[in-house]
């Protein structure tokens, strides 16, 4: 959740995020002795996990039990890390003043009732805000159920939280539900928490902070973002990109239908779009899951192994049982995921040691496990091409434990290994602790398998284009752009920019454009050249094919009929793919760049493709390849093939342009046609800032 | 897996299923006391779980091995119901001969080495099919790790099926591997077995078999089809439309990539596409699934309840926490599950035993669950607008236990209930328990919660439309279509079929061409008429918005220049949104009608909606819907509205055509132009079977 009022004011650097998640001393405000109470849930949870607990009430007698905070102070003769406030929306903003008076170093506040219930809810939630940026203590909520570090404090009231598996990920959630759900289901899948976090309303210690403090955690390995909203989003995708070099962050993102009613009551309203945030995220090195149990199944392989930064990294199958094996092929393959025909080297060795009849290209399918299944793993892995290796069996115990197969190869040393069983759990579940000995991931079904894998793939793959450094904004010799632009000036526009137009004529009279017909290649299309008329076709404001003097008359009889102050006369681009390409103003993450097909087609399904202005080169040459109809840009029935790198070069100047000029809310390339002869603007519109309206990607 | 030879005859009905899959004796053939061997696992596996069995080897003795099956039968006085064949794929058809005059009813045959071989592989199994065929004897495999009832015989040679977990649910796969691999999964979630089978090569015994027989059992609840390869598709879509009436169909299709290379070696080729059986089982009522953890989502719900049919079933969602609430309420809208606003009355009285601050209208948010949730539920499940609810909380031993609220509000007695609770396994079983006895069926996660209530609604939803009467084939006065027909003569047959088309003239000169124009309504297109010319736009033979004498000569012109035999002359329609809908001839299932966005970029994208020549004028009606972009059929951006009950009429229509004209292989209409005047036919191909090429969708 996002706070609905005002961000926080820079903390002092003074007090580190530790007093509030590594605590030494905790008091509970409206702490109870009822076990019905959420206070009295509070102060169990914490009591078992902290040095020293204080129950701050009034109304309660004997240990731990004090009437003030004040009281509790002095008894533990230094302030409290971290006091608890589990007492009504009204009564909090006081309770944080006198709380950070006593020199707490943070609190958690688990109401409800502020920002999220509207007025005057948010003016509470305002006021909390002021307290942390001047006082400089750490908020964490409210409205939130909490945090947790399993192998350490407890503060949470949801009495099931000691049974969650300690373990080094790190769960960063929006709301302290999803915190406590996503705990549980990786803890039940074996993967352990180190610290869980839900962010509530945010007033204070927010997501880029929390995702900063677990990077900055040694004892953390991997972090699950989940994302309701995003506020700060250059704050958030900085995080994520330095974090992300070091450890891996597997993100999910709500809101891809309209969900604004509920979220409104739970989160306030949405400030940009689950597309824009799903992509610069995973621009930034983010792996994107698509819902929990893509979740589960990417922190399985993320927490224990990475594969080194790489541009299209290529997985080794290799299965016991040909059915699975197909499965996972087909949903890799689905994914994007490189799987090369092994070298002919490798497919000789694979031949001496496995029956006759399988296949063994890749993926190798071994029939029923045996002990050669050992070798067959280190031969795939040490094949030139491949980067990973992945394996499915059902367990066997009778013929092999396939962990330990996996530990006698040492494929682990130099080779990240996933493994995939069926089977019972309690038959499984040796093989996966020997596995987990070298580092090499279990997944329990043939999809877990092969999303686990592209979750590797897909954190080596977006590091290394993560890494690049981002273009230099080209200089433009375009003066500050003016409102009403009409589709010549555009195009003088986008030729100053380098940017390919069609050789095209301005012509005032008939008599120019007669003598233009000469000068032009033919055929040319003839249109009216009018800034207010914003759909040229629909009123008959288009003409194409025309190369004969009758043809232009013709055409400008037309024209004129439908009163055009001026003919703009083109030569007629080859036929191709249309496509679009804009840069617009997000938000909340600045500058975007947008990459469709042309035609209202592209927009309405969704097939849209999104950078940031940290595109980089490399990024934009693949920009293309996130999108559904990708194949249609690749000489689809024999149509043209996109040069990536002239792509790279429009999409990263227009994005510099849009840097460069801040008097442009946006500037669209549609269609921008590719052909034979490369890609051509055949339109463009430029907005203004001032006369900019709303648009959503 | 399918046979790459020949279909079986028909079977002796004298031989029921009854003796393969619940055999009162059972002789392995090749069964060893060696435990290495497969031939031990499978005795073993049968010995504790069917009243008669003989293991048959010459070089074993004593107990309970006999050195023929002559001898076996024998001593059994009867013939053998069931002969398990462990022996190498030569020695495979002589074996099934023997058992076979030796009166057994059925036969399993798991070794490899058949038609996945290619030949001589594919010859033995010839004659397995033709002994079948021959005998009567039913055969299932080859090529297939067997089957197993789990409170019944165990054919497998799998040692951990007897640790899979006895219920009502069928899984019916095309490879062994694969229904051990979901079977495990099942099991592991909670949801029993009753029969699981494994096809392998299906000689004899087909998919379309053991769900007619799984349909037949008492004791099973609901059926999974694993899916690699369809052969009769016709009677596939039969069995699914025949058995889903009574219970639920869960299938998953493998194939969405190009696994063409591996599944060779494995299944044959693939005769059809995985989007068209999708789309066409679907139709025939199954619920689609895209992984294996949807299918277990799916059959953990649709094993324990089912809604009555219904066109668009709608869901109350009740949640404790607002986060996991908004993930579930997200999941069901992106899969177009109805969640509409509660009714005024249902929100009044919710608001009487809810606290004031939550979302009271859908989802309902309950805050932290206590004594009043049964009654919440009950509200929930009365407003007269809700079909079914979904729930979640997180597990809270101490305050509640879910499903024993759900048991005692008796809700289920009048609507499906569909629990979502997250927690450590030892706190959640409980409720799962209590859920469980009152036929509430529980996931595990916010995800699951959303894909296990999508099916029981898709159950609901696909068998309303499935129970339509196909549309009557309308007769037509179109006579036998002949090659070569040009685009006039193709609009022409569109007109008898009552398919609206643009007023026209064809003009063999000009004199003929003018008087046309002053006939026609302009502006006019003015184009070649040549059949042999495909792409007419390419070679400048199309000249759009003709009005004026000038104008036409100008255009006539330009078709006299690419040498035109004749000119079409056609009132422009109205813009609009451009279709393309086909009715071609599938290899697997026969005449299907493929519909999608105009242009290429729909078949590139693979949006394209699916139906089979049963088409009811109901599911004419929503077809386009499937679509992702069917935002733009819907007035988008202004534009024309789609009448769902016109594209029916012409859909139906379509597909009536190609089933009563043999001689046509594949008539398209080219763009279909949705305008606001309604659906016009702007072009249309008509390709005669003879000079047919082949074609995907």
């Amino acid at each position: 959740m996002t706070a609905l009022t005002s961000r926080h004011a820079p903390t002092p650097p003074t007090v580190p995020l530790d007093r509030l998640f590594r605590p030494s001393s905790v008091a509970v405000v409206g702490a109870s002795a009822n076990p019905g109470k959420l206070g009295s849930a509070m102060l169990t949870a914490v009591s078992g996990t902290t040095p020293s607990v204080y129950g701050i009430n009034p109304r309660e007698d004997g240990a731990p039990f004090h009437p003030t905070l004040g009281a509790a102070v002095d008894v533990h003769g230094a302030p409290i890390d971290l006091a608890v406030l589990c007492i009504p929306a009204e009564a909090t903003p006081a309770a944080l003043t006198e709380a950070a008076g006593l020199g707490a170093g943070s609190a958690l506040i688990c109401s409800g009732g502020f920002a999220e219930t509207g007025e005057p809810g948010a003016a509470l939630q305002a006021q909390l805000a002021e307290i942390s940026a001047r006082t400089g203590i750490r908020v964490l909520g409210p409205n939130t159920s909490g945090f947790f570090r399993p192998d350490g404090v407890i503060a949470s009231f949801v009495p099931t939280v000691p049974e969650i598996r300690p373990g080094s990920v790190a769960v960063v959630a929006a709301s302290g539900g999803m915190n406590h759900a996503l705990s549980f289901l990786l803890s039940e899948r074996g993967v352990g928490i180190g610290l869980g976090v839900g962010l509530g309303n945010s007033v204070d210690v927010s997501i880029v902070d929390v995702l900063r403090y677990a990077g900055d955690d040694p004892t953390i390995s991997a972090i699950a973002l989940h994302i309701e909203n995003v506020d700060d989003g250059r704050a958030l995708l900085a995080a994520v990109r330095e974090v992300s070099t070091r450890k891996p962050v597997v993100a999910i993102v709500v809101g891809r239908s309209d969900v604004s009613a509920f979220a409104e009551s739970h989160t306030g309203s949405l400030a940009t779009s689950w597309r824009t945030s799903r992509a610069l995220l995973a621009e930034a090195g983010a792996v994107i899951v698509d819902n929990d149990f893509e979740l589960v199944d990417a922190l399985t392989v993320l927490s224990q192994t990475r594969l080194a930064p790489g541009p299209d990294p290529a997985i080794g199958v290799v299965t016991a049982q040909a059915g699975p094996g197909l499965m996972i092929l087909d949903e890799l393959q689905t994914r994007k995921v490189a799987i090369p025909r092994l070298a002919d080297e490798t497919i000789r060795n694979l031949s001496k040691v496995l029956p006759p009849l399988t296949f063994q290209e890749n993926p190798v399918d071994t029939g029923r496990p045996g002990p050669t299944f050992a070798r067959v793993l280190s031969m795939t892995a040490a094949d030139p091409q491949i980067d990973a290796v992945a394996v499915y069996s059902l367990a066997e115990p009778g013929a092999i434990d396939l962990g330990d197969a996996v530990r006698q190869s040492r494929v682990t040393e130099t080779c990240p290994v996933v493994l995939g069983i069926g089977g019972p759990a309690g038959v499984v579940e040796g093989p996966v602790r020997n596995a987990e000995s070298v580092g090499a991931p279990t997944l329990l079904s043939p999809t877990s398998l092969a999303v686990g894998v592209d979750a590797l793939v897909r954190d080596a793959r977006q590091r290394f284009y993560a890494a690049d450094a981002p273009v230099a904004i080209p200089a433009t010799t375009a003066g500050a752009v003016t409102d009403g632009l009409d589709e010549a000036a555009a195009k003088d526009l986008l030729d100053d920019l380098g940017i390919a137009t069609p050789q095209r004529r301005v012509c005032r009279d008939r008599e120019a454009a007669h003598r233009a017909l000469t000068e032009l290649t033919k055929p040319i299309a003839v249109k009216i050249l009018d800034a207010t008329v914003l759909h040229k076709t629909d009123v008959g404001g288009v003409h194409l094919g025309v190369s004969t003097p009758g043809g232009l008359d013709a055409a400008l009889d037309a024209l004129d009929a439908i009163g055009a102050p001026a003919y703009l006369l083109e030569t007629m681009a080859p036929p191709g793919v249309e496509l679009i390409l804009g840069a617009r103003r997000d938000p909340a993450f600045g500058p975007i760049l947008v990459a469709g097909l042309g035609g209202t087609a592209a927009e309405a399904i969704g097939d849209i493709s999104i950078r940031s202005s940290r595109l980089t080169v490399a990024g934009g040459a693949r920009m293309l390849d996130d999108l559904d109809c990708a194949p249609l840009l690749n000489g689809w029935r024999g149509g043209p093939t996109l040069d990536r790198a002239a792509f790279a070069r429009v999409a990263t100047t227009l994005i510099g342009f849009l840097e460069a000029h801040p008097e442009v809310e946006d500037i669209e390339i549609n269609p921008l046609r590719l052909t034979t002869s490369g890609l051509i603007a055949l339109d463009a519109v430029i907005v203004p800032t001032s006369t900019s309206k709303g648009k959503q990607s």
